[in-house]
């Protein structure tokens, strides 16, 4: 349908036909053709017709179900304007990946489409029409839980994977292609730096810094055609972002020029007067609208507000109009008009759900982000016919999934201990869980330290369950529980080589590991191949090459520490660690365990000289930097050289690095390959105090490297 | 003189001599009326004419030298401008009196104005003219160093002692009072908000929190007449404080209309090359003095370059001419050209300093800053008789004075081993060291133990050093030293009641302690005095009243925890803290272990109803909140009855609590009082999203009680 079209149609509408468009529930509401509004629900006020005419459903799938429910609401509709089922399909639908910070980690952005392009289509079968993702929020704090659900701390990086996630999920044309999804970027804004990294807190930041550095990965996701947004659960600057009308109509809406579908998250709406932004349910109501959000999720304050506030004449009816008008262009788009069941298929779903070739690129996906953070004296991989002794309460854990995995299912997950077991001679492996996640008896040491006694060698399967990250999973502590680090102190005095794999959402603290095994792998939650990747990896069959995209803290106490970050007019010399009047702590270095970009390879590489082809460049006329590498071991490699900037002076302070471009060279061993980037005036420039972007002519330096820490540099002048 | 006579002075002046007097260098520049230009200093390019002409000094004390140097000086000049005097006197001078964050939990502000004018008597008798103080920072990370050297965390708080303080340094006029100094407020501005809260690093808010939170403090000392203001190490959004034209044009100056000195705080204009602000000494000048910084501390980018700006007209040499003005209208004010000695006095210096009447002050406000944070059983005070092993590294260390002690001498200071014996019968004491702060042998233990045997109550005395807090003091770990942390472990097995005094400079994680010990004593850094008036509060002879103004983490990993915190959208219901989608952490509590106002006395005192005027408020008419409080003990103590209020909706989110008043009730066993508020309109304001600061009619609650926490509720309606 033409604009000509929805607007006929949307004059039609009565305004409580309207209404019923921005509000969305779960399918209990609708499931078996009845709304089911029982207790807690009929307080909420919410009356079958409202149900009968909600515009859209969360959370529901399964094909045969949402043709049910489809079939069921148009039967009773008196315009016939479909239903759209819309549900956080994260990280896959059946066939889970890993977790979208292991998925940045693989510096992978054509694999992270790919992943999205089957989630899309698993889900698309089972009648989603529209997916609460890509999370793209920037986070720099690993307490929060949510981190597992984002590509990492980095503006450059976390676009490059929004945009990658959007064409995945959306493809060329949502009408022409029923197997994919609108994607709905996420949460909008800000949501990953809640104070103390407590999840849904008061996030605290000038408005220079939020356009800097957090605002970047949700307009990539826009600019790649992203239809849908949803509003954070924080405050932005002291108002809730669902009633942040900055926010949504000045950044969003006036200033981006985004004319999609702006949907509250879950309860937001409402969750204004919590908040102390709004007394009741009809200032929350009046809030929301005005800031332009279309769709309320879950709560009634629209239904139950918006006529009286229309009819105050408080709220014009232009904005309802505006609103639902989204929502049918949407619809429209989908292709909903036309076929109501869009890809909703049975057979298909049979088909394509958790099919192999969709695990596949999970596999692929898990081997590409599982980090090697360790390997002293090469332990990894492990020499063949070695005995190893597979100990640790995830040796044969299904909990591999991470949060967030919608319909996927633990009981498919391929189990590490199962994984290896089928690599491993007969009589190689021994397997034992040494301890629970979070308790250990004495017995269950013993009986691990009696299985290390016959082993050559002791891999570790350690970690935290899914439930101790993701939403509502933050932590003070980030180390490893103390139940599996007394496990470690007890096996580390076998004296045997040991090896760790660690299965976590969250940067951790590492210490009571890292320096106890040899080699320590992050495995994080790798989905549902997860046990297959990890062995491959063990035994040598896949050589890893992922980097992380979060710096790993030394301690919670640094918090927060990430690779971008600013000078101090005092920086720590560090050759004079002693001295007091710098910035430092007198307990702790300054720098993380373990750097952003960082990761090891069963290979090594060398790096040439540092390149450029000039030392100035201007607005026409670029730079060229290139680097020589060469894999100096006897595998088979890919090495992710980086490039990094730092302008030395500006208006404002700038990062001390930051990431502006990388290439992954797949050398053979002895291959060399130069790894060339382009330095242009447009990547040199940031907000200024006014807000305005530009670039400062002066100096520049520019780092190349394996990670954020270890480069070469060189410098050039902006004139 | 007048202005006109000053703006005579300074049309003499040649361009070098003007822009010399904004150059600051230590005493060892001019001290035996001789330059020492030497080594680095010399690589500064600071030259003799410099120092000759240079307009202060820093850090020279002593009334003799003080003299030595003025004479010598004027004995140069041409126009005879007298060099002015300043220092660090940050709590005392020689008597030094507790820390300011424990003078801060006296709530005390008349000892607390007491201590700085004793503090100023000292300094001025010694030749000082100028103090850098007060420091009025606000706070809410405890890994900071420098939360020793602020009141706290709350900015109304803050603001009192901050007005009391400057009360105290000048006095009414520092013409007539030759015995009081200018007071210096600092560190304009938000330095208490580093990030990581490590010292100097990055601080990044929005400016409405800035203006909340950060500035009242500064502007309560400005309106209490403050001479001057120091600008601050870090960034405020993105620019470096002392180059930062917003802070110090806009808001400092245009908007407050301050015309005093704005001095840098030490190398902090060249310290904008570290921070990326400036590529060279020449436009760190060139952004120092545009921001309006008049004085220019430890480098000489103003004396090398302002000449050349000025030549280039880049600066108009109006700036450095006002700049000069201000400091001369403050060496008038001093009454410098009347007296260039002014206080300056050996005989009195030698009556005055460290005199009986001075240690007495300090000794009040010791036993009024100590608070008591846990007595099981009313362990304390010690029963009468009763044999006492004191055991610690802090039984009879004299590092108690803390850091910026200034002339302070350790020895001096009154241990307190040492005040227990003077108070305790013969044989009923026993004294063991038991451990260093930081390490700890099991011999010392055991000797520890051994002292222990024979006694009824173990009196621990743990803490930090000096040096663990402070400038550059910034630790990840804010529990005790593992080594004391293990000494109570052991003496914890012998069963015996036990009681911990506590010297630090930090709100600490008392995991390790509070739980072991029956009772906690937070001492602070408590100054000279210290020994004997936590003897006292031991012994009973004063009842303690202080109360927490920093909230006490349960952890680090907590931080930041403070009372005036934001509610969000999903708080944790109490009940039900096995929700999930809650803001919570999955680990620990929300809340502190300690909240802010927070502090025990040995009496108890009962609240009676909180009763309320009326339950509405108009501009016009304030709204009276009182409760009757009854000292339901046996023996007289002060209740600080404290008031908060919320703000239920506002445009933006309001604090949970905002501490709004306080009454110190020193009431007689079975005495019984009114606590009596007086709630205006006026005190409900805030800044709204435009930064204006308005009211907004609605709903308040308010809240009285002994503490943030443990309050009566009632609300009333603004309309």
């Amino acid at each position: 349908m033409d604009n000509r079209q929805l607007t006929e149609l949307l004059n039609q509408m009565t305004l409580e036909e309207k209404i019923a468009q921005l509000l969305q529930l779960t399918a209990n509401f609708h499931e078996g053709g009845e709304s089911q509004i029982t207790g807690p629900l009929e307080e909420m006020g919410i009356t079958e017709s409202m149900v009968t005419a909600s515009g859209s459903v969360l959370g529901l799938s399964g094909a045969q179900s949402v043709i049910d429910v489809q079939k069921s609401y148009l039967s009773k509709s008196r315009l016939g304007i479909p239903l759209m089922f819309m549900a956080d399909v994260v990280h896959g639908f059946k066939t889970i990946f890993p977790i979208p910070l292991a998925i940045g980690c693989s510096w992978d952005t054509e694999l992270a489409e790919k992943s999205a392009e089957i989630a899309a289509r698993e889900s698309a079968v089972s009648g989603i029409h529209v997916t609460f993702a890509p999370m793209v929020d920037l986070v720099r704090d690993p307490r929060w839980g949510r981190v597992m659900e984002t590509t990492g701390e980095d503006p450059y990086l976390n676009s490059l994977f929004a945009r990658a996630f959007v064409r995945g999920y959306q493809g060329g044309s949502l009408k022409d292609e029923p197997e994919r999804l609108a994607a709905c970027v996420k949460h909008f804004a800000a949501y990953g730096a809640p104070e103390g990294g407590r999840d849904y807190n008061t996030v605290n930041m000038s408005e220079r810094n939020l356009r800097e550095q957090y605002l970047p990965a949700y307009k990539a996701a826009l600019d790649e055609g992203c239809e849908m947004v949803m509003t954070s659960f924080n405050t932005v600057d002291g108002i809730p972002a669902t009633g942040n009308e900055k926010l949504m109509r000045g950044i969003l809406r006036d200033e981006w020029g985004f004319d999609g579908v702006l949907i509250s998250d879950w309860a937001s709406i409402r969750e204004m007067i919590a908040h102390g932004a709004a007394e009741d349910d009809g200032e929350a109501a009046y809030r929301a609208i005005r800031a332009g959000v279309d769709i309320e999720m879950m709560t009634p304050c629209y239904v139950q507000h918006l006529p009286g506030l229309i009819e105050s004449g408080r709220v014009d009816e232009a904005l309802v109009d505006e609103a639902v008008l989204r929502i049918l262009r949407l619809k429209d788009k989908l292709g909903l008009f036309d076929n109501p069941l869009r890809g909703a298929d049975p057979e298909r779903e049979r088909e394509v759900l958790f099919c192999q070739e969709h695990r596949n690129v999970s596999y692929e996906l898990a081997a590409k982000s599982s980090v090697l953070l360790k390997n002293e004296g090469g332990l990894l991989p492990l020499a063949p016919g070695k005995k190893v002794a597979l100990i640790g309460p995830f040796a044969q854990s299904d909990d591999i999934l991470g949060w967030w995995s919608c319909v996927g299912v633990k009981e498919d997950a391929v189990k590490l201990g199962t994984a290896l077991q089928e690599r491993l001679a007969e009589g190689q492996l021994v397997i034992a869980e040494g301890s629970g996640v979070v308790s250990v008896e004495q017995s269950q040491i013993d009986a691990a330290i009696a299985a290390a006694q016959d082993a050559d060698v002791i891999v570790l399967a350690l970690g935290e369950d899914s439930a101790m990250s993701g939403e509502g999973g933050s932590r003070t502590n980030i180390r490893l529980p103390e139940a599996q680090l007394e496990l470690v102190r007890q096996l580390k005095k076998i004296g045997k080589p040991m090896a760790a794999v660690i299965f976590n959402g969250r940067p951790l603290d590492l210490h009571g590991i890292i320096d106890e095994a040899d080699a320590v792998l992050e495995a994080w939650f790798p989905g549902s191949e997860g046990g297959a990747a990890i062995a491959d990896i063990l035994i040598g069959r896949v050589n890893p090459s992922a980097r992380l995209t979060m710096s790993f803290p030394h301690s919670v106490g640094q918090i927060p520490v990430y690779y971008n970050h600013y000078n101090t007019g005092r920086p720590m010399n560090p050759d004079k660690t002693e001295e007091r009047y710098v910035s430092k702590y007198i307990d702790s270095p300054n720098d993380p365990l373990l750097p952003f970009g960082y990761g090891l390879s069963y290979t090594t590489f060398e790096y040439g000289e540092l390149k450029l082809s000039g030392n100035e460049i201007t607005a026409n006329q670029p730079l060229q930097v290139s680097v020589s590498v060469t894999n100096t071991g006897d595998r088979a490699g890919i090495e992710t050289v980086q490039l990094y900037i730092r302008d030395v002076a500006g208006e404002v302070v700038r990062p001390m690095r930051e990431l502006k471009g990388f290439v992954r060279l797949e050398l053979a061993p002895g291959e060399s390959a130069d790894a060339v980037f382009t330095i242009t005036e447009e990547q040199l420039r940031y907000h200024h105090s006014d807000l305005t972007q530009a670039s400062d002519p002066g100096t520049f330096q520019v780092f190349v490297g394996p990670n954020s820490r270890d480069t070469l540099a060189e410098s050039f002048r902006l004139v």
